[in-house]
Order: C-alpha cells, then structure tokens, then sequence
C-alpha cells in the first residue's frame, strides 16, 4: 500500500527521470503523448472487450488477470505523467479544479443514482 | 503547486466521495471505467490533432488552450482513480512495477535518444 | 438503401473530391489521419458508455439517436477513406486478406458460440 | 484493385456470413461493438506513435510496414460493418449525408488550405 504515502511529485519525478536517463524528451512532444495514452487507454479497454459490466467486475477476481490491468493502468498514468512533466502542469490542481466544476454540473440532489441531470 | 504536498490516496478519496455522493458506485463497473477513460484520452487528443509535433509544444504556449488541456487530463485521471477505487489496485505500487518492467525492457545503454532499443 | 450499389471507390472519391476542394491533402499525414479517426471511433463510443450491453440494443431503437450514431460511424468512415486514399491502399482487398487470416485464427468448428478458441 | 467492383452490401454480406458461421451475434453488442472499433483505432494509430507527420509518410513507403498498416484498417472496417448489420444502418447513405453536413460545415470558399474555417 504506496499511495497513502506517495505524493504526485514523487511519481512525476521517477517518470521525468526515467526519461531523462534514455534521452527521451525529444520523443515527448505533446502530440506523442496524447497519442501514447491514447494507445495505452485502448490497450486497458482490450480486456473488457467481450464482457458485460458485471462479467468485467467478475474478471479481475483472477488475481493474473488483475496484474495484467494494473500494468495497464500503470501505462496510461506514466503517460499522463510524462505530458504533466512536458506541459508543467500540477496534476493535483487541476484534477480539484475539475472536481469542482464537475459537481457544479452534476448537482448531488438532481444527480443521485443517475448519470446525467433530472431534468 | 499541490503535486509536492498531494498523496494518491487524497486523490482517490476525493473522487471516491465524490462517486459515493452521487450513488454512481452502480455505474462504475469496469468495462464502463475504461470506456469512459478512452473517450476521455481521445477528447485531450483532440485538442493536437492537426498540428505538427513542434506545433504541438506552441499550442499549449495559450494559457486558455493550457487550461483546457489541463482539464482534459483531469477527466482521464479521474477515471484512472475511480478505476482504482473499483477494483481495489494500488497505483503507485503498479506505477513503481511498471516502472522497474520497463527500464529492463528499455536498457539505458540501448536505447539512449532511440525510441526503440538498438538491435 | 445504397449499400447494394455503391463500390469503395465510389466513396472513396467522394471523399477525395471534398479534400481536394479544400486543399486538405497536405494535413492529411498518415499520423493526423488515424489520430482523427480514432477521435470519431471514441465519440461512437461515447454514445454507449453507461449503458449494459443490453441497454446498447435498446437505445438505437430510438430513430434520432441511430441518426446520431449513424453520423459517427459516417465520420469514423470517411478518415478511412482518407486514409485509403493517402496510402494507396485498396480496402477491399485488405478486408478479405483479413477475413481469410482471422478465419484461420477461429477455426468455425473451435469457436461456434465462443469468442475465444476452445482449448 | 477491387475497390472499383465492390459494392459496400458484398463487404457487409461477407462480414455477416464470417459472423454468423462463428454464431457471434450474441457478442455482437452495439456497445461491445464500438469498443472492439475503438481498440483497432488504437492499434492502426501504434504504428504512427513516435513520427513526425512528415515520417508517417515515410514509414508506409515500407511494403512490409504498408502491409501490416493495411491489416489494421482492414480490422477498423470490419467492425464498422458488423456495427452496420446489428444496427440495421446503411454505411453509404451515412457516408453521403454527412459529407453533406461536413460541406456546409466547412465551405470551400472559407476553408481552402485551412483545417478551420477563416474568421
């Protein structure tokens, strides 16, 4: 259990390092890497293809299957990463920020039990 | 600059409540989670898709544009952590292993300025 | 019904002649191409993201909602196009050469009701 | 070249016949169906992940490279036609429509030479 004690900053710095060793930053373009997660967002999708929503919780009870979507997920988040490193974005910040605005359209009240506004 | 001071776990509990609030846990399956991560990955894509690489790194010069693309990564993060919240993963412990899994994969002394290893 | 009387190339010159018009082929690059398409395929998607797979059938029923669909699935065929017509790729062709190599991968007698060969 | 002689209903019957020998319609979800889209997407867009747009043309000048890009396609395309014939829509009659739309989108006379619309 890392993510009690692990601060953004400190994932953002093992993938900038990461990068840096291999010389990599001239690869890291914006366009790239939207791409890249892109890709990696399909590849995480891939296995939960032919499920339906309650076969998918079922899966990832297989403790394999369950260590092949975490790395997935891994992919996606290096890459996320990577483009906050290029952009010098603060990920915590605009994820609060987004969270806020998000409640602001789906109001609790109007909201609760369905994915979109009471009319 | 809240990435410094912001566990992952902060992160996931805001979303985690913010999900609960809204009794939305029904619709959190995992197929769902990783469609809606896609279709968020794709619309941050959006936002470079007719440029060049080298124009890619202006476009984000807008602060306006910047503020748009950090909103498009939060919505992919945020469905990165209510995947976790689902499925019960620890990111920064998949982060750490992909990390070490790929770094074998990608030899420093190979791969230096190459996006793929040297044959 | 046009389907039984219009060819790819039909199409696919309809969609020459739009780009042309436009003197579009120069950001027409591969990448930007199947950036885009990828964007259109991720907007279908949007459409059936919270519903089961059940669900998925029910909604189309809905004529203004197929016309919706049927819109996306139009734009994730015209980047096709486009990119048949950068490449020089002949897209019947590569349909049946598929067809024949993923018929060999699922053999009918070892996938008859299963999305998986039976071991 | 059998692009010129192939009518888009000898595709989607070809795609039908694939799936009904295999009995897949049960699989054959719209929602299940736009993800497998999707995830081709991705795929087709890998091979163009770390080029320029410049190198995207390059890289298919590779028949090998050309090949495989081909097969991608082809796989986008097979499951837009699956989707047509769950969803009872005709590709031909989307595609015109649309480009339609698209025209009085984007006027030639406001758009020659830009991907937006001039002010």
């Amino acid at each position: 259990m890392a993510d009690p004690l692990t601060t953004v900053s400190v994932l953002r710095e093992a993938m900038r390092r990461f990068v840096a060793e291999r010389d990599w930053e001239q690869f890291h373009s914006p366009k790239n890497l939207v791409m890249g997660l892109s890709v990696e967002a399909a590849e995480l999708m891939e296995h939960f293809l032919w499920v339906s929503n309650e076969e998918s919780h079922a899966l990832v009870r297989d403790p394999a299957r369950l260590d092949e979507v975490a790395d997935e997920m891994a992919d996606v988040a290096l890459y996320l990463l990577a483009l906050c490193n290029t952009l010098g974005i603060d990920l915590s910040d605009a994820i609060t920020n987004k969270l806020v605005k998000t409640a602001l359209k789906y109001p609790v009240e109007r909201c609760r039990g369905r994915y979109k506004p009471e009319a």
